[in-house]
């Protein structure tokens, strides 16, 4: 299988590394192999070789200029994106660039031109899925490709696979989640006592929040995920215009507090169902399977009718987690096409 | 896709009633459609139709004697499980029937005598992949059949499709988890301040502990699937006579207490890892994802490279919940054999 990383920031080096060190194991286990066989950046230049790039040499560029990767017969280095999507032999085009939430731009366009050029489409970035996902499904359909996005919701934590896979055959009621670890980590120090700017502050410090945390703690990164939710469960195309979304910064120690001595702990929750979707912070019983998610951890809970409740756990972040949520969906698009 | 039940108890009927309610469903959102052709019980007779049975029809019977089962045109009555199995137009086995954890039987030879005749093999029942699960999954890749046995950890909750399908390429150093209800459900109420003599009546009334409950709060239940785990993740055959097996019935409030004094709880953990396996009483930080799993609820944690922990709680019991199991599996061999 060959593919094509257009962008190679961190989310691409996580995946470079899981594939370059599980190669032999995935030959051995699941009779996969895969070559890249491009790479493209905004601005550190673009890979090509129809028969593979050295994952070992890719990764030693280190997320610098790809100029750094050596010369060898029959590279190309001077395809744009739009050329490597269209023109190459890739069989799946993973769309990692950064793209923002409000237009969903440039990664629609890519996703666009690569099911149109017949290719599967795997994707890291949530721009596409949350505004765009009836439409790009449609065509994905239309043209008997691949469309999976499981990077988008809890990095490599398999919610999408749990509710679209393994489920199957259940009606799912309603999902509901922690899915942004910077809120989580910072309500669990202030259930430890922290005041919330200083919470905030050791979360900067960790890495876990931006340096402008707006989009995470005033629930819009949440949210983002709420609409990919309601459109790969449920069908349902929602906008931010349509929810309900809240942060977490309005809460108090003494509100946290209220919340303890009633055996109950704030989470942010989002949530999406066949009718919508918000993000809130909610009081849990602590005998809540979502109250007990600590850190930066995230947490999904179906809802079903066959089996109740259904809880996953994990990562919902990281280099490694990311990188091997897209290769866990190149994994899946082995079975279907194989 | 032509469906035989060996066993028609609880497991069988929760599948049945699966099976009906969700028929068009299924057919419309997996172009999956099944008939039951043939139920066979140790007392209480046998049907087989090579067009299928009336699911209705089937459930009505209740558990009943199947004589209850309306003649019909074609319908047979006479033939012994083995016959059904070896000559019936069934693509599937589902073997329910009891089986007892020291042997195995019948239910291995049942087993061994579908894959002979290159049927699929789908087991809600525990003796077989508990004991023999090395000789059975060789003999299945053999005859290029399948071997799924989802409702034998967890019921339905989908432990060994996250742990084999979902996680894939990941490598998992261990599996622990809280794979009995019964014993879950008593250290629940002992934390709550109850003896355990009151807390295990209490788990009888409710149904969850049988009226001998020794292969739970013993151990022996949770080791059964400690069996199944380390033959299924990590290829390794043990016995019971390899494992470390403590139950809960030593625990006395004092222990409870002074664990929940350092911030932490006992929970009944069976552990799978490649070198072996354990069940025994475990404190657990309160922080830990288990230790939040209360009452009847099962949980499962996956330690791997790529991702990390992640953890999965469900039912892990149920009359549909593992009827769903079977119907999980059903929809696997769809996938694999379309």
């Amino acid at each position: 299988m060959n593919i094509a990383l257009i962008g190679f920031g961190v989310v691409g080096q996580g995946f470079v590394e899981a594939l370059h060190k599980k190669s032999m194991q995935l030959q051995d286990e699941h009779s996969f192999s895969a070559q890249v066989v491009a790479v493209t950046t905004r601005s550190r230049g673009a890979l090509y070789h129809p028969d593979g790039l050295d994952l070992q040499a890719l990764l030693e560029t280190g997320g610098g200029p790809l100029a750094d990767y050596p010369d060898t017969d029959g590279l190309q280095r001077d395809l744009s994106t739009m050329q490597i999507i269209t023109e190459s032999n890739a069989h799946v085009i993973v769309e990692l660039a950064y793209s923002n939430l409000e237009t969903g731009q440039p990664a629609i366009d890519h996703v666009k031109a690569a099911f149109n050029a017949s290719k599967h489409v795997v994707l890291a970035n949530k721009g596409p899925v949350a505004l765009a996902f009836a439409e790009l499904n449609a065509l994905a359909a239309e043209k008997g490709v691949q469309f999976l996005y499981e990077a988008t919701v809890m990095a490599g934590t398999p919610s999408l696979q749990l509710a679209q896979q393994a489920m199957r055959g259940t009606t799912i009621f309603s999902v509901r989640g922690i899915l942004n670890g910077t809120t989580n980590y910072i309500l669990t120090r202030m259930e430890a006592g922290m005041p919330y700017a200083a919470a905030l502050a050791e979360s900067q410090e960790k890495g876990y929040a931006e340096a402008d945390p707006t989009a995470d703690v005033d629930g819009w990164d949440a949210a983002g995920k709420v609409l990919i939710l309601a459109g790969a469960l449920f069908g349902k195309t929602l906008t931010f215009d349509d929810m309900d979304v809240q942060g977490i910064a309005h809460l108090m120690p003494e509100d946290i507090e209220t919340a303890a001595a009633a055996g109950e702990r704030y989470k942010l929750i989002a949530e999406a169902t066949p009718d919508g979707g918000s993000v809130k912070p909610v009081r849990l019983p602590v005998s809540n399977p979502l109250a007990g998610v600590g850190g930066a951890t995230n947490a999904i809970t179906l809802s079903t009718d066959l089996m109740g409740d259904v809880t996953l756990i994990g990562a919902g972040a990281g280099k490694l987690e990311t990188g091997f949520a897209i290769l866990s969906d190149i994994l899946l698009i082995h079975d279907r096409t194989k």
